[in-house]
């Protein structure tokens, strides 16, 4: 997939598919996050708008399939939550592009949970751990290419546990558009084919409610991407975390 | 490179080098940088020793070959800082390994220089941009396999700027050992082949000095880690920042 990507080598000949099992497409080098990018998130979270992309790091051995167990260690987190995303694909190499040349840089989008522990978070200051720890990175079922998104300032985003709608959001509410966080990142940063940048996710988390809800195993939670798709990742505790496909 | 840390594959037959150019071992997969963990710097800053090791995330597009340029644009950061470090590399799959049994998973080590933008650092929070700027983490000058370091506790660091020894430390002096930051990162991440831990900065960083010393253009900042070898990288203005041999 890295190959398709970088260099527009063709993938595997157009096929019928049978009940495949889609697995995470591939291991990005680098993934960024977003925090705080949504206008109804800011405002659910009682924080001011940030004046910049809120920046982090999520580890690329964090990233499971679409239908890869969310492994919870309730003896590591007992606030795990779900972030539904849209996900950005870099195609090529990119260092300081402005906005408006920007969207020439993406290969493609993907949808993504962006789990996060959110008390490993808070303890630690730095996001690394909280948010990458393994399988809290679910990626998927596709990768679509650019032209298949025809607006990505409108794009809508659902999430659901264990089958209620808990997320409903659109990227029309973003803070930072797609665009301006690949020329932010690439402000920074040389960005690489296949790089990925999380770009924030709306309100709703489980996080900032009250009563709070955590995933907890035995939850399923669900991330929808209008014209992408659907992850559906059972939460479970460490012991049956038996199987993963991380590439 | 990749190839023979993770299987075993020969390298190039062994050669006479006649005046050769050395450039950036790798691209690591993951690069896990850890603060704070010597007792002389923790007493330098006047910090609390910390409890666990300090994990932050660098980008491994920051890397840059051991005489490459550091670009400093003082528009960015007029507090750019020199960090030298050891650079331990993992040589195999490592998931929730004892301190005890942490060696076996070491290919080797290389020199490190963590560049930190201090006031980068301080506004944004989470350190990934002022950590990952690209060219802020020469590696290098060779990889020496496990066997080349025989204790890693007891390893020379030194760093010069501009031909004056600024870091003289040892790693006799650090908080958490190779073995238990191995350890301390894969009880949360799998560790793949070829990624990388830096293992934190003995005493003498230049922003903590009274008056403050920051790199700038002009400079030269050199590291040596014992057995490994030395980085000499001077530091540029983006202008003059032509050539990088980033793998």
């Amino acid at each position: 997939m890295l190959d398709v990507i970088a260099h527009g080598k063709a993938g595997p000949a157009r096929r019928k598919l049978v009940d495949p099992e889609f697995l995470a497409p591939y291991r990005p080098p680098t993934i960024f996050g977003i925090g705080l990018n949504y206008y109804d998130t800011v405002r659910e979270m009682g924080w001011d708008v940030p004046e910049r992309p809120y920046l982090f790091p999520k580890l690329s051995s964090s990233v499971c399939g679409p239908s890869d167990s969310i492994v919870v260690d309730e003896n590591v987190t007992t606030r795990a939550d779900w972030e539904g995303e849209l996900a950005v694909i870099i195609g090529k190499r990119t260092r300081g592009v402005a906005p408006e040349d920007a969207m020439g840089s993406v290969f493609g989008y993907t949808a993504a949970n962006d789990v996060s522990a959110r008390d490993v978070q808070a303890d630690d200051g730095q996001w690394v751990r909280g948010k990458g720890l393994d399988t809290f990175c679910p990626l998927g079922p596709v990768v679509v290419t650019a032209d298949e998104i025809e607006d990505p300032r409108n794009v809508s985003i659902r999430t659901w546990l264990n089958g209620s709608v808990v997320q409903d959001g659109s990227t029309a509410d973003m803070i930072f558009d797609v665009a301006s966080l690949i020329s932010y990142c690439s402000t920074w940063f040389t960005l690489e084919p296949g790089d990925v940048i999380l770009t924030g996710t709306p309100s709703g988390c489980g996080d900032f409610r009250d009563p709070r809800i955590a995933l907890i195993p035995g939850d399923v939670v669900e991330v929808e991407v209008a014209g992408i798709g659907r992850l559906r990742n059972p939460v479970t505790a460490p012991a049956s975390a038996t199987s993963r496909s991380v590439p």
